[in-house]
């Protein structure tokens, strides 16, 4: 057995004003159906309702619930703050010992998009195998373009081979490259794009924590014995550095295995991101409502009016219930610029 | 005495959508006061309330009467169809000669915008007593530009001082020229802008029609004996060309004045010359309704909703209630290709 762990706590910025502060990224649906509830169903075969665990901050309690009603309500674990992944990670190895110390998790991020989905269980299922065995398992996606947006991971020699995957030793995690240094690792071939997706037991990430991030385990460990005092959670978490798992744990730990997978697969961190992943039409444009266009060329429009365009090229256009927002595909990777000014100004704090 | 006529007939396509088939441009506010009230008001001191016309489909009748409640409804002219200038006129100049058939018509589009009101009105007095004197008076602007969007009159040697202005022979009407013509006409130093602003006589400009476009004044001439009968005028108007008074009358007669005057005028016929007239911020933007924006130039937006930019340059977005358009300032020009093709769309029709 093992149980899924949904990270859903994220802020999801990059795709404002669809994403908003009082519901992110992960709530937003795409293809009718949200990044959320895709992911909750996409490995629901794998573990089932009752071990399902999402990690969520208060506040999306009721958009979790609305959106995934079947996960029983005890499953959902609350982060006092966002404290970047390895606290939450921490958090939610604390909440499985609870039933199970060496129960095998697999740790998904709750806002990505991929394709050939029993394809990928079949991985989950050779990372959860290698879990078992102690190991920390990172999956790594077989980059299809020199993408500036992700972080690499550098495989070394082959650990294990399934008849459908390898398990590689990990020698190495890269933060997002310029262009020139992804063109190079798509060049020489060994190198993965870092998903954010993991296989570990619950005993085995803390005891790495323990060794690799003590100020974090010793955090954990004051939990542990109270695990519902929410007080004290959020006084352990206000503590806390902020400090992702791969820097936390994988960069330092000699247990990682990286297993490679060849699927479609994006974080859909930025609009031309969301392009693709919603399609384009024949004049490269992606639009989601009434729309005539006239010389229009690799536009993204979501309005909720019907929209009309003539002559432009590369716009991105987002018409939310409340506000417009207009700029190019090129400037839109930017966005967080626009949100800092916008935090800045008193008038327009709301429209975060 | 002289009476004011003002054509408000027009469809304004060259705005759409602030400017719509149920709203054209003339009735669009612009600084909290549409183009028709603004043309009313700068002729009222001439004229007064009884001494007003407009000339208007029957459809604009309310229209008019919300925007200029003191125009008595007698001195509403009703064109059965557009038929361009010629026809708006002749009509005009039958209804006045109920009146008076020697009264002087001051002809003036209802959606222009000029500077230096008393100086207009010192212009309109010189050519009004030109007009008493059997001529036929048409203003001209001095250019400030090589204007490639207004037809160009020639002037030739001097009829007539007054303290102030000039009356010059017209030597030739142009048709919108090409840049490197307009630049040339720039550089010779007596073209002047057709501002489509007259003074005549109602006897004398169907005089002029009955010599120059007999076909019109026939059926004009019909109109006469039975003014207020519209069926009668619809049929009669069914039959009319559609024709501009420069090229029905101005082009051919040898009794043409043209009285130059150098004041900051406009047809705002376009979004870059809106921008203009509801001026620029230092960014180069114009923006109406709540706007925060970053890295943004030149645009023109009006919204409804607060607007968000990022990167983008020379945008015009423009958010009615029903829709949003989206182009550029170059591209907006070219407006009436995409009207062209909402014509053709069954579900995009209403939209005009």
């Amino acid at each position: 057995m093992a149980v899924g762990i949904i990270m859903a706590g994220g802020k999801g910025e990059r795709l404002w004003p669809l994403s908003r502060r009082s519901k992110p990224k992960q709530f937003l649906e795409i293809g009718g159906k949200s990044f959320l509830r895709r992911t909750v169903e996409r490995v629901l075969p794998l573990f089932g309702w009752e071990n399902l665990y999402c990690v969520i901050p208060e506040e999306f309690r009721e958009l979790v619930l609305a959106e995934v009603p079947e996960i029983p309500e005890r499953n959902l674990v609350i982060e006092p703050m966002g404290k970047n992944t390895a606290p939450c990670i921490g958090l939610a190895a604390l909440a499985v010992s609870q039933r199970n110390p060496e129960e095998v998790m697999v740790v998904l991020p709750a806002d990505h998009l991929l394709g050939e989905e029993e394809r990928f269980r079949e991985v989950l299922r050779f990372g959860m195998e290698l879990a078992q065995e102690e190991w920390l398992v990172t999956l790594g996606i077989v980059p299809r373009s020199p993408h500036t947006g992700y972080g690499y991971i550098r495989g070394g020699e082959v650990f294990r081979k399934s008849p459908h995957f390898l398990a590689l030793r990990a020698l190495g995690f890269h933060e997002k490259p310029t262009f020139e240094v992804a063109q190079q690792y798509l060049a020489e071939g060994n190198y993965y794009w870092n998903s954010g997706m993991f296989c570990f037991r619950a005993d085995v990430i803390l005891g790495e924590l323990s060794q690799h991030a003590p100020e974090i385990f010793k955090g954990l460990a004051a939990l542990r014995q109270d695990f519902d005092n929410q007080t004290l959670r959020e006084a352990v978490f206000a503590r806390f550095p902020s400090v992702s798992i791969d820097y936390a744990v994988m960069e330092k730990s000699a247990r990682i295995l990286l297993v490679p997978v060849d699927i479609p697969w994006s974080d859909v961190g930025s609009f031309p991101a969301l392009s693709q992943a919603l399609g384009v039409d024949s004049w490269g444009n992606t639009v989601s409502g009434k729309y005539l266009g006239v010389d229009t060329r690799g536009c993204l429009f979501i309005t909720r009016k019907p929209l009309f365009s003539l002559g432009v090229e590369d716009l991105v256009l987002i018409e939310a219930e409340d506000l417009i927002f207009v700029t190019t595909k090129k400037e839109s990777e930017g966005v967080k610029r626009l949100l800092e000014v916008i935090k800045e100004r008193e008038d327009f704090k709301g429209y975060l």
